[in-house]
């Protein structure tokens, strides 16, 4: 059988705790229990280390997770049925192609070209006792499946069972991007917190950590033969990035099948250049803030300077050394004209180049893409490099919609490949309340809180042509963090990044009402694993599927 | 000198971290250390253990808190001026007045009658190296000059001090009631939880935890004598609040000047008590739930029954012998006349009888506060008590007013004792999405956040004749736990509940943006102590006071 999202719902509450939603799906309602010595085999000759820790941590799941079913009773009344149900031996992963030469590492698919991945799979678990078969085209693909397969699994007083065997499922993500952004520059967050957002990432298949690494506030990253900023610009010297933490990062985040694309924002954000390099630096700090900057302090990268267009290409460059991602982000959002105008340098470079800002600012990026091109890097850039600011780029640079969805249609029209991140629908951070100071009513600038269900309802190409459809490489929940740090980054994360991961993976249209009973399970899920989740409901909704419901 | 708290904050950003502010200060700027053998010597004969105690808790504050100041440098520049300061060596503790009698303790103070209670104190901390003295007329006074003792000292490598020197406070609260209110029935909280919340609550002087025990989701009260009500009520046999666990949280709220108020909402909210006692619950998760309850699952106490008065009564006297407050909270918020339509039994009790439903609301109500009042306790109910469904109350009963703050000046007509709880200012769970299922856009009916700034701005007496103010106990923040538990307690709560606790300890007409840095203090101050108080903007502002102002 083959149900509707609804259906199953409705159905089989408990059961259905698959999240995303895989793109085909059937159930049964057979009892199936883990076998004692439940196995793992990787069918593959020489598998990579990454796809065998994989299994390693998934065994670790299914040992470990001990989530009762979300049920009134808490599968207590299943308790003969699951005594009596087959045992599963084992999951045996294999490739659907024997790959022509040696087998890719997760770490590899994960970071290659993006249309080019391939995270789908196919996983079958028979509700006889013979052995359940997960394959895929990729490493890559097996990581999704395993993920999927640990979702399946509830405890009863020690036995981990379904209640829905058999399973058979074959999934593939609707859009190749899904992400997640996190500003590690307005407040710090340590590495282990970035570690176990990576991992509760990767559990919805998040693909993506848009790591929005420095701003103005603070730069924490500690980039090789450029360590002033970080040593002058970091909170403190502990409040830091090594280049040892980012590859461990971006390792971690490979291994889970998760890009890191960094991001330094340029040329606007820059502030705290000035503390290691004033000479780059214009209206640095200079007040009021309002005057010059969308937030304090104000600082921007002399884009017309040769001497700071050459500094910001090597600092990019070397920068980009430490990731392993196709991207890096160049930012290029809320640039600031009357900065550039009050700055007696920069004009001085403009009218002796005799160019216009918008030219310098042309110039300004085409010489610091052309940096990251050589080292192999496409550029992304914030929405205002195409429509407010319209710059010449190439034409595999991706744009990040983020001032409103309302602009998307526009950005798809420049031909560009785009991503949803608009602070309308994803914004995680928005509507707690505004963080700039004497704000008596204490509002923000994107109110209201976006709550999961308004991302969920979200249409990736509402009012598009196939064409500009097919420039929608996918989305991200964005946590930016004025006032966000590592006390509430799960709070705020979680379950709502799931909410866009699903949307992203399953394809829109999903129902917010089938969605619920499943987002619940996330969280239950995710607080087994030491993912501090919030709850949606009181726990009595939670274990009453659609009880309290409108 | 005594400067306004906008002055203070201008000239002395780094060294005025009192929070709440004490209502007469004076401060110099004379460098000050904390000599290395620093003791608090307790003046007191027979001083009760519990004032012991918290001496002893505050000299870990400050062996613990190990603050760096929140200034750009964290003090740095400080360190000769610092390295040459008198030492201050002792810290005595000392009643204004010779009990007659042994001295009370902190406990036997905090629960005392409400109006009689003393929580002022001196403390004068002398910069020229000889010892600083705190002297009230209680050892609750004594507590809250600790607790203001404590938030004068930052660290700079091991080295514990202040640049404020000489310091002299004369500080008592402007309302006697300032509370945080938690409901531990949508979602549990562990014990754990509850006391963390009563340290944090201690440390911005909050006087009264109003503890909404039990609601229609759950019962995680165990009540001597009515042990079904949690054994069938209760979400998990572990999610409960035994005898020993209400003693325990009781005695550590008294130890820091907590009163606990518990609260059994009555006749609504009471859904669960079904599962154990069916025949006193009226449409007992009747469905549409909307049409029998503001929230699900439905379910009233059957008010016009005999029995159930008398069982209501029981259960009533019962928990009230686990608490101390003279206090008890029997609700009467949001009840159902379509349940009790519809319900045959309360149609034939109120036939049988020749009775309205307000008549044997009222009936209800007297008898059971008879109960609370035999067992020594004063009612507290919710607005609806007195404006909706008009009962006759005793005149010591203190009435919440929740529905809208403009619901005050009608409530404070009725000659009841008031305390501020409305939801359109002090809901810390508002905003944050709706939680109720089949609801696309997501949002929740006390849409927007309720942000610090809003709270801080509040005038508690706004439109209030001066005999309607005299009956203005002091208000609270309130926690509902539809979307909360113990992944958000802390994130949701810190530093916003502060923001409340100022208000009614100082009083009203505080400015947001002199408040702003010595909120940040609070931060930074309960992270160090392990309470997760979250970032109210970046760091860059945190550590330049007025740097990030509008």
């Amino acid at each position: 059988m083959k149900l509707s999202l609804f259906a199953l719902s409705a159905l089989l509450p408990s059961a259905l705790a698959l999240w995303p939603l895989p793109t085909g799906l059937s159930l049964g309602s057979t009892p199936l229990r883990l076998a004692k010595g439940f196995d793992i085999k990787i069918a593959i000759n020489n598998a990579p280390a990454d796809l065998v820790a994989a299994v390693s941590r998934t065994k670790g799941f299914l040992a470990n997770d001990k989530l009762a079913a979300l049920v009134i009773d808490r599968g207590a009344s299943s308790a003969s049925a699951i005594a009596s149900a087959k045992s599963l031996p084992s999951l045996t992963l294999s490739l659907a192609f024997e790959p022509k030469g040696p087998c890719k590492s997760i770490s590899a698919e994960a970071v290659g070209p993006i249309e080019g991945r391939s995270e789908g799979y196919t996983l079958v678990v028979p509700a006889d006792g013979s052995g359940a078969v997960l394959k895929a085209n990729s490493t890559l693909g097996l990581f999704r499946g395993l993920t999927t397969f640990s979702q399946l699994w509830y405890d009863l007083k020690g036995t981990t069972y379904s209640l829905s065997a058999p399973v058979q499922i074959s999934d593939a993500p609707a859009y190749p991007y899904r992400g997640f952004m996190l500003d590690t520059a307005r407040n710090y967050y340590p590495v282990s917190d970035i570690k176990r957002t990576l991992d509760a990432m990767s559990w919805v298949k998040i693909n993506t950590l848009h790591w929005h690494v420095v701003d103005s506030q603070s730069f924490p990253l500690v980039i090789p033969g450029y360590t002033e900023l970080s040593a002058k610009g970091a909170y403190s010297a502990k409040s830091v990035y090594t280049p040892e933490d980012v590859k461990s990062i971006v390792a971690y985040a490979a291994a889970r099948g998760i890009d890191v694309i960094p991001e330094i924002d340029t040329p606007g954000h820059t502030s705290v250049i000035a503390k290691a390099f004033p000479e780059h630096i214009a209206c640095a700090e200079a007040t009021p803030w309002t005057a010059f900057a969308n937030e304090p302090p104000a600082g921007q990268l002399r884009l017309a300077s040769a001497s700071t267009i050459s500094f910001t290409s090597g600092m990019l460059k070397a920068a980009a050394g430490l990731f392993s991602s196709q991207f890096f982000s160049t930012g290029g959002d809320e640039i600031n004209a009357n900065c550039y105008k009050q700055d007696a340098e920069t004009q001085k470079s403009l009218s002796s180049s005799n160019q216009t800002f918008l030219q310098a600012l042309d110039k300004f990026t085409q010489d610091t893409h052309a940096a990251l091109r050589s080292v192999g890097k496409s550029a992304v850039v914030w929405e205002e490099m195409v429509l407010d600011n319209p710059v010449k780029l190439a034409n595999d640079t991706v744009v990040m919609v983020w001032i409103s969805s309302a602009n998307v249609q526009a950005v798809a029209r420049t031909g560009h490949r785009l991503v949803h991140a608009a602070s309308d629908f994803f914004y995680l951070d928005c509507g707690q309340g505004g963080w700039v100071g004497a704000n008596p009513n204490g509002n923000s600038w994107c109110d209201p809180f976006k709550t999961w269900q308004h991302a969920y309802t979200f249409n990736p190409t509402a009012n598009l042509t196939a064409a500009e459809s097919s420039r929608v490489l996918g989305g991200q929940s964005l946590l930016w963090a004025e006032q966000s740090g590592p006390q509430n980054l799960d709070s705020t994360t979680w379950p709502r990044a799931a909410s866009t991961a699903e949307l992203f993976w399953s394809g829109p249209g999903g129902n917010v009402q089938a969605a619920l009973p499943r987002l619940h399970e996330v969280v239950y899920r995710f607080r087994q694993r030491g993912v501090a989740a919030i709850s949606l409901q009181p726990e009595w909704c939670a274990l009453r599927p659609g009880a309290c419901d409108l």
